[in-house]
């Protein structure tokens, strides 16, 4: 029998759009047009002239015959030509591929190779770097430099040469601001490319739609508790998951973005004074950074600003430091297969009246599932059972839902592999507590099985974090005839801080049972991605290899 | 040549979910589980509870075969059962009709055959009117009866008879809380029906599917400002637009829902001071009535409250007194066919500066598109062109994206007429400002030609509330052997107040063009319909049959 709800009313243009966060720009230049979009050095831009020069842009890369099926890639920091490819590129139909700026050329060339890029966008703070990828890449680019106006006079590191062929103002100049945008067809479009930083073989390039980027705009705005107006500084790397689609986002409530080139203390705290900036997001280095800065670049501030942190549970100290400075934590979690956060530790006001050290336990859980992730769940990848809610028994943390990667780029055996039994594979095992949060317990390969016994490295480093002395440390695996495995833990001292191997080990036996402590200290600097995470594979080679 | 990007990228359970706002509450029941979901009078109920009840509703619902193309219609107030059916219907696959109750039996009997109703639960307030309904009706629906426990004592109707086969809370008690959801299969499956209040004809069955009321969960948290844990008080009916789609926004937020079966100031102020209400919507009588009443009923409250009003511009007088009693109003306009209100008066922090006038006047526009609406436009309906941004060129109302209506049930002339073009004729008139603001001037049944110039009712009706004794008014087209029509004006004083004919038609002189002012005053109550809509059809037939 035939369904009359089902009958005569189906799609039409009056009421079926894709959904893509391309119309968040659109409304907010059209609902917000005078307010700022973005801060960069001394430049102020409004929504009116955000929306104009991507249009601009877009009309600039399409008359290069760039559309759908293209690719433009993009050496960038965060600045305002960052956001500005954000839009333009697909607005042109065409897949945004943000280079993670802190690779080596060859991983950079077999990027640019496999993602066949016909476009690419280089600030001149990375040519030397992008021109020896190009060496060694097949493909042959239109390569553009984009030469900062709004250069810091104190950088670092001087700009480089001009590699390509034409000048980034003078290529968005020659577009239209009349530029109609040819994206979506679908919502399943694709929007942007980003390869995993996998530490083993080559990279995967994880491929994001139309639809979740525009999900993804509410999401961040409801996990984030962002009012009309938000002011962002841009303390992730937008290379980042699309810097966790905020780019995108902040359109939704006509917020401003504040650039940043690089993460310094001085450059932050200015920036919140000065700006009134409400949110941030970044990694656990990104909170050290703040708190450890000397007094001299700190600045005070009366306003609350929301510290959306993510890569590892914030630890009982730095979380107290950051309230006292004026943060509040908001500990989120994902990959860059769930277009960053895809979890959040959804915190209850009853939690306020824990005692320090019960709040961090609470604040240390990754929670729940986003507001616009369909399902979360533990389970057992043989069974696909999921694991009893007892907050003890590992499993592997899976995701379901319409913030998930379309795939890898051609790559359908990872992407069968990822999508196995309808639910991504984060590869991360982790405990479902009985109140429905989810605890990350380890990395498969974090895990350290020492005398048959399973131990979690990341429990071992928050036993290693409560001592005063130690600024930052990383746990693995090191091979023992014995025991299999045995614990061996890195860490980095504060400044001016001295402690010895027998004293760390001793601290860890006040706090962990015998067979988890460390029976290895090596004392050296932690090696982190540009991201802030602790770079273990090269540890765990170190503690392989010979110490 | 294929696209890379849109090669073995497909669509798999774990990147694809229909988007539902049933998802919503899932993750509320999760997130959320103690915090309250809903007060009725002496009734709490958290989300937890507010859950199960729900499955069991639906359970109870299946095991009589309903599920999918199937109707649930029901006759209820703002009451707990009210926000249960609109989770625990669509849970089965079937589609919720809520029946509006200050309808006519024969109306109703014509709703109830033409959505060919399965089940019907009945408040016992409505039992005398709903059984003269089902007297008239074909259908044979299985009957339940509501018998609310928390009826407020001081009601001013007495409850009626039992009129059913099953009782609501025996009927939810032989289900499971186990039950497995079945819908949506596809986002576009249909959630609800909504019967126009069409002034003319049969009424049309209007349809909206999971995937605009998923997205009016978003749209309505950014346009009311909301934050985490709203407390949101039901003055706007339920029944109208499904509320405006609150009862599934709400658990976005883990919002709580406070019901009110009659809207009496009395219980308003109690609501807003005793649970700190946040945010309520209704049309201008509701604000009339908070403004109006007694000081005994008034309630002292420190909070901002922000109200959401629609179906006409706020009048000076009363923003002014709103924002005494500690009221912010957010104007919003929409209507059935666009799931609620799809356009937002976007205030703008400059317009404070301005004097009260001209800050009505901004506030009096009806704005833009709201968040998850695609697109909004004001077109010549003949050429489909869009009128010049002057705001003087009047042109229809349309619309286009996700949260527009399927079309309209069993009715594919009216679902093809409406949609014409690729765009939602909404039937309304107005203009285009050169901010990008939309205004109504007039429904085109609504513009008075008089002499061959056109007045806007609106515009006449706006002059007469400038007047301090016009507590209510309402402005038709009175058929004119000269001009072909003439405004004729119909006058609710405040009580107390006196004023003659010619005193109405001086104080509009000093204000509009002769040609607008109304010929004819008439001194009479302002007939409403339950929403608080003037009825102006009923005005209209009274000015051509003779005052």
């Amino acid at each position: 029998m035939s369904n009359p709800f089902e009958t005569d009313l189906d799609r039409n243009p009056a009421n079926y759009q894709p959904l893509s966060p391309l119309t968040h720009l659109e409304r907010a230049a059209l609902v917000f047009p005078d307010h700022t979009a973005m801060i960069h050095g001394t430049l102020r831009r409004s929504y009116r002239a955000f929306f104009a020069r991507c249009k601009q842009l877009a009309s600039a890369l399409a008359d290069e015959g760039i559309g759908r099926g293209s690719t433009v890639s993009v050496m960038l920091s965060n600045t305002p030509a960052m956001l500005e490819v954000h839009h333009a590129v697909p607005m042109t139909g065409a897949v945004l591929h943000a280079l993670n700026t802190r690779l080596d050329a060859t991983i950079l060339a077999f990027q640019l190779d496999h993602a066949d890029c016909k476009v690419l966008i280089v600030d001149r703070e990375f040519s030397e770097l992008v021109r020896n990828a190009l060496a060694q890449a097949k493909v042959k680019p239109l390569v553009i430099d984009y030469d900062d106006p709004d250069f810091p006079e104190d950088a670092p590191f001087a700009k480089g040469p001009c590699i390509g062929t034409r000048d980034y103002e003078e290529f968005l100049a020659g577009g239209s601001e009349d530029f109609e945008r040819r994206a979506p067809v679908d919502e399943w479009d694709s929007i942007s490319l980003n390869y995993t930083s996998g530490t083993t073989g080559n990279p995967k390039g994880v491929v994001y739609h139309h639809r979740g980027a525009a999900l993804m705009g509410y999401a961040n705005i409801i996990a984030s508790g962002m009012a009309r107006h938000p002011v962002y500084l841009w303390t992730l790397p937008m290379f980042h998951c699309n810097g966790w689609c905020f780019p995108w986002t902040l359109a939704v409530l006509g917020g401003t973005h504040v650039c940043l080139r690089w993460v310094r203390a001085k450059a932050m705290y200015d920036a919140i004074a000065d700006h009134r900036v409400t949110h941030l997001c970044g990694a656990p280095i990104v909170m050290s950074t703040l708190i450890n800065a000397p007094d001299a670049e700190k600045r005070d501030f009366s306003h609350t600003v929301s510290f959306n942190t993510a890569a590892a549970p914030p630890p009982e100290s730095v979380l107290s430091q950051m309230a006292d400075a004026g943060f509040e934590v908001v500990h989120l979690y994902g990959l860059t297969e769930t277009y960053g956060p895809a979890v959040v530790n959804e915190w209850k006001a009853a939690w306020d009246e824990l005692d320090p050290a019960a709040r961090t336990r609470m604040k240390a859980r990754q929670g729940v599932r986003y507001p616009a992730l369909e399902d979360l769940s533990v389970r057992d990848p043989e069974t696909m059972q999921p694991v009893p809610s007892d907050g003890e028994t590992i499993g592997e943390v899976m995701f379901r839902g319409n913030i998930v990667m379309k795939g890898y780029l051609k790559n359908p055996d990872a992407s069968a592999e990822a999508f196995a039994g309808g639910w991504f594979h984060s590869g991360d095992l982790g405990v479902m507590h009985p109140d429905g949060y989810i605890q990350l317990k380890d990395r498969s390969k974090d895990i350290i099985i020492s005398g048959g016994e399973n131990i979690s490295s990341i429990e071992v480093e928050d036993a290693l974090y409560k001592h005063p002395a130690i600024q930052s440390c990383a746990v693995v695996a090191r091979p023992d005839e014995k025991w299999g495995e045995t614990p061996c833990a890195f860490v980095e001292l504060k400044p001016g801080a001295a402690l010895s191997a027998d004293e760390v080990i001793a601290h860890c036996r006040s706090l962990l049972a015998r067979f988890k402590c460390p029976r290895t200290v090596v004392f050296q600097a932690v090696p982190k991605t540009s991201t802030g995470k602790i770079q273990k594979y090269i540890l765990r080679q170190q503690a392989r290899e010979g110490l």
